[in-house]
């Protein structure tokens, strides 16, 4: 590994220079061993620098109009003199309604905006293989400057999940349709959201969006905040006219002046870092299990076994687990 | 270990012997390390004799009717010669309606049949915990001779998605009433289903049920199958007027029958045993870092330094796995 290289890279992200910092970007999505290591040595050296931002998820089914919002909101944002950083996931490279204006067209109103950096992630197959280089790239991106973190997630699998652990305040975009099964939309991610929004209230829809707005008030009152004292308001929009995002910008406000007196952001940062610790033990454990070879041939042959009923899982874990550890307790 | 004890415990389990079947659950559940490898070497020796039953996995948010449901439909069973292991979450040790009639008088009439055998899980907390072991009582249950396995858990958390990987077939009691927002069910719970039933389809209740039966059914179109070829039936049953259960059993026998032709049991407990491997060799990994000292006292320094934003976790972490196994990559 290289230092002086690492150091370098890591001043010129401190100085905002945006190059530097999508090369960093790419470095820390590096699969390879080496590059590991080096995108470690510039995490510890940007991260005194990092933390200073709000950082808002985004998330909703394909269609429901995410890159417009993000756009309208953005520009707002960057207009007002904020620096704002948009982490997505590569529309090509998922199946979702994004692909199909390409990723060049995507937010090019906003992409031009020189306080404004936006990154598309390649999703790798698995969510969790972008969540884990997302959290990073938040880091980065507030090394570097930038206030406000906006990370994009499309509302299919455990994605939310994970978004809603690495950021501060999570928004939740709907269709204008009457309940939830419709619009795909799980009640684990509802309870996630600090901030309900229909979107495409407007021309035709706008009598549905405002009647889908009443159905989630209703719902919200019943679910625990996951904010004590927060109850996440249900407004509509419509992106496309940018219409209602004053409000938006006003609940995100009030959210963090509601902060400033509870402490409550530093709170689920601190949690969020234990929860984060887990999870990367966790998937340093198994992709022990899945590539170093010894232990590969190891699991291939329990696998078998267990597959064919001739083993219990739990017997065979416990060898597995004292084969792969130094620990006394498993052997 | 008295391998001498764990031989006869075995043996006497082969010959349906309730009592030792109830001690050697217990056996199980215990979280003592000796008793774990007697468990362990007890599973061994019964593992060849198990595996010859169907397995029902039921599940269903608190107060629609699961232990009324299991009484009804398993006594039907128990009358006609089938022997019928139940293996409950044990009600008074979670917030769930059936902590109400409290645990003697639950299902009092099944329970003293001859041919069922009633076991309530303590939850210990988790739903992995019961899980954990569940997976390991049915295996028993098998050994001991009952040839059908129902595994009751409450519609709540990850639970259900527990129980459908250890079930043949999984069914889902739904309460009389519109739309799947006021009855907590998620979407997810409703994709495991192979059976889909609206229980208390009685009285009052009656034309509610026959109007939620159609909404699922319209709802259940919307979802791929879980099993190819096999679209959920949603059946209208009162379990307290023992009604609509004949229907129930011929599903399950048509289910049964199409397996046959397909395969398909086979091919999902194997799936289902690659599944449990993996799920414990992570629970066992995640044991070590809870639990023996050396790695709990470096788990507690990073997370330390990871919650205060000095440390990222992803740094935190290949240390930590490193120090814990002995991986010539992760060092």
């Amino acid at each position: 590994m290289n230092t002086g290289i690492v150091r370098k890279l890591g001043e010129r992200i401190r100085q905002g220079e945006r190059r530097s910092l999508a090369r960093a970007i790419t470095l820390l999505e590096s699969t390879l061993d080496p590059h590991r290591g080096e995108a470690e040595a510039l995490l510890a050296d940007v991260l005194p620098a990092a933390g200073r931002s709000i950082r808002l998820g985004i998330t909703g089914v394909p269609g429901v109009g995410k890159s417009t919002f993000i756009e309208a909101l953005g520009y707002r944002l960057a207009e007002s003199g904020h620096r704002l950083a948009v982490l997505t996931i590569d529309p090509s490279s998922v199946i979702s309604g994004g692909a199909v204006l390409g990723d060049k067209t995507r937010m090019g109103k906003l992409s031009s905006h020189p306080g404004v950096f936006i990154r598309p992630s390649p999703t790798g197959g698995s969510s969790g293989g972008v969540a884990r280089r997302t959290r990073e790239s938040i880091l980065l991106c507030e090394a570097a400057g930038y206030d406000i973190i906006m990370v994009e997630t499309v509302g299919v699998g455990q994605s939310e999940l994970r978004v809603a652990g690495m950021t501060d305040f999570f928004i939740l975009l709907l269709l204008p349709a009457s309940g939830d099964e419709l619009q795909g939309i799980k009640r684990g991610v509802m309870e996630l959201a600090d901030l309900i929004l229909v979107n495409k209230a407007d021309g035709d829809l706008d009598t549905v969006a405002r009647r889908t707005v009443s159905d989630y008030q209703q719902a919200v009152g019943l679910i625990q905040p996951r904010t004590p004292g927060w109850k996440a308001p249900v407004l509509a929009v419509s992106a496309l006219q940018d219409e209602g995002l004053g409000k938006v910008l006003e609940t995100i406000h009030r959210f963090q002046a509601q902060d400033r007196e509870s402490g409550l952001i530093e709170q689920r940062r601190s949690e969020q870092g234990r929860e984060w610790l887990r999870q990367e033990v966790h998937d340093g454990l198994m992709d022990l299990c899945n590539r170093e070879p010894e232990f590969v041939q190891l699991f291939r042959q329990f696998e078998t076994e267990v597959c064919a009923g001739r083993l219990a899982a739990t017997v065979a874990a416990r060898k597995l687990v004292s084969d792969i550890t130094r620990s006394k307790r498993a052997s």
